[in-house]
């Protein structure tokens, strides 16, 4: 319970991959952390890709930067909604302003590479927007996470043990 | 990485809960455990009760309990095939033997009663089976988690984060 | 036409065993029974394990054992369900108080089990739930269908012609 | 049982309609009647419209008429991809010449239409159909159950226990 | 853009072939026509065979064939439901009247029988139904289209190229 | 019929947007036009992101943009897996090195974008994809069909009719 007082927002939208939502939200809950579910403000509930459900606690426009420590964005087809919204991608431009935790996996990074917050960082992601990310100025490395300063990145569900290592490493040191 | 060279096996079949499996198992691997996902037998492959998929590692009558610290049963409806095959009564039966790690949640406890284990425990389940529960000896309490010696239970998928919390702290201290 | 006059209660939930509410139902209906399909109240419809659907009279804490000659429990998931509320259970009580017929099958005697209603019958039922219905101190045999006094059980669909035959036998002759 | 020794042939394809099959094939068991699920040799197992499947017993091809003592069509979409098979026209017009039963519901008639064997009878049938049925010279009349001569028909679901009742009425008497 | 200033109403009803529909209603916005999407009343939407949604402009008791060049009937289950509906049938009798376009594909024709309208015309239609279509006085041929004064008809969805060919050579030259 | 003789591939994957497939290949074969489906090699059928089912004639690796006019990528999520595979990504800058007709919609440009053809292109897509088409070297505008030399691009399904308007177009005057 060593995250306890710490403050996390997840994204969320239709057709998030089920489980790169659901194992950083009850991980990080596991230690205590308090997580925020927030979604573009389309729906209240959303499915997942497979079909696990999962219930909005706000939306992204009612969020302040300043109350929390991070933002995760999980994969699946979400990102690809989640990055046509200004709310979202000011919340995320508030995150990066202040060097707060920048965490995504998959095809998440489409949501950063929208904000406009990836240029220069290392990064990873799933095989399909590698393209996508280098044009966006980030540089493209394939490991299971990678860490450059405040953006810790993975590539799908299987390197979700990596990741949260890193996450609950990266929000225990700062 | 405290539970590098500990192994646990968590049982799968169709209609499992999907979180209930996935959690404990990417749990596991990020602290460094081995974990085999072993099946009935009935097929190499399962859906969970959302629509998660899982690739099984191994079949239940292959595996046994001297090799490993413990064993989780998800929940959803694979506990009510699971506890049709001798090959999974006997596993379990085996970890109670060695008095190992018998965990489990939600509808798993039907595995449990079924292998003849829970007699004189305390312990919790999803509101549904509690009869089921007492009337195979147990001792019922709602709680978001039990442990009761070598036995760890709880009763639904948002008490997630406290069981994998105990799970975790019971293999690190025993 | 020969159960003109006479009254059963069905109960119904999500995910019942399809064919295993809807035989009974069409089954006395031909006979000029009069079936009133019951509900736990959490909804005016429930969808079957296959997707036959099925529209509820009543709930069931709207209707008197008095008014009826017995009540039937089909199978399926809908009985983890309907065991969880009190009316239902009730209900199920009244029944048995009044030595009224008290027909099951599959997982339906979950049902019988959670009202407390099995003790020292001679019952069967679908393989996976023995040990509880064991346990609950019923006596257990594996036949299509089981006639124990006002008690009669089945097992799976298949026994269904059986399981009707005798239930309209019953009601003829009591 | 008192159609022991009796037997019928019931048709199958994909998208039947689910009661409309499973009724009359258990109902028929309950009395003792021989029954035999015949498909079009399309697939050994169809899914009804609902979505409770079935298993084909044999193939109307490799059936004779002078084996049973009738023959009954359900519903759904079925009827649809029947009338295109010669071996089940062919199948229905043996029973029709032996003035066997013939009996159907909801779409089935369609499977008679293109048999060739409705001319003059009077029969019902699902609403929309009304005209195929009259344009091939069948009398229509709006009823649960008809019965003219060797042909029994209905209408929908709700109408299965008036159409079992005559069914039976007429085996135990023909 | 050949077609501008002319209107066609194409028919909808739940589980129309998905492309019998879109296919039709595209190709004729190509050409500039203006095309208006009419149900039989009982939904705004309806949900193609095979998952393709549609919105429906108007019902068809709110629309009148002096306002339109013509009616086109997609296939699938939509025109079993079609055919059931007054309002439906007057405005295709309205737009045979008028000797204006009749065009329909595939399981189509049952509105155009049950309408009244197909007798004496050469017309094509899936396999299924021919009996119907003959019994209905029409002169059934096996071709990909068929143009018979002013009714064009097809076979099912691979004929989609030559039925829009056709159907807008008619509209250019008529 | 004015494009007979004339030849186009459409390429195919899992999760294609189901009309922005199958307009086009009906479109084109309604002119006469050779059309070839071309998948990934990933499998011989794809189901749409709606359901509608679509058989590939060939795989990307065993076709020579020398043998065709052109190529079009319909949208959906499809464009996500195509865009992984190299004889993909060759063919595509196969008919870009021979100034051949590139057309896509909605997300299909992502495909071009890892093709690195889209250079200096004035090009429109769907919303959410912008940003990586800039970031790719384009120049965005917002409108229903853009033709830029051999580059033709749309945004969504009702833009389908101004898309093959503009294709046709094109193939009738190059």
């Amino acid at each position: 319970m060593d995250l306890k007082g710490r403050k996390i927002v997840v994204l969320a939208e239709e057709a998030f991959e089920d489980l790169e939502l659901w194992y950083p939200v009850l991980r990080l809950r596991e230690e205590g952390c308090e997580v925020t579910i927030a979604g573009s403000g389309s729906s209240d509930t959303y499915t997942g890709k497979h079909g696990v459900p999962v219930k909005v606690d706000r939306n992204s426009g009612e969020i302040s930067a300043d109350d929390y420590d991070g933002i995760i964005v999980p994969g699946g087809w979400a990102p690809d909604r989640l990055r046509r919204y200004d709310t979202v991608k000011n919340l995320v431009r508030r995150f990066a302003e202040q060097k707060k935790l920048l965490a995504t996996i998959c095809h998440g990074p489409w949501v950063f590479i929208s904000a406009g917050v990836v240029k220069g960082y290392t990064m990873t992601c799933v095989e399909a927007i590698v393209d996508d990310l280098v044009n966006a100025g980030a540089v493209y490395v394939d490991r299971e996470v990678v860490v450059d300063r405040n953006m810790i990145t993975s590539r799908r569900p299987p390197d979700l043990p990596a990741f949260m290592r890193e996450i609950i490493n990266y929000l225990k040191t700062h």
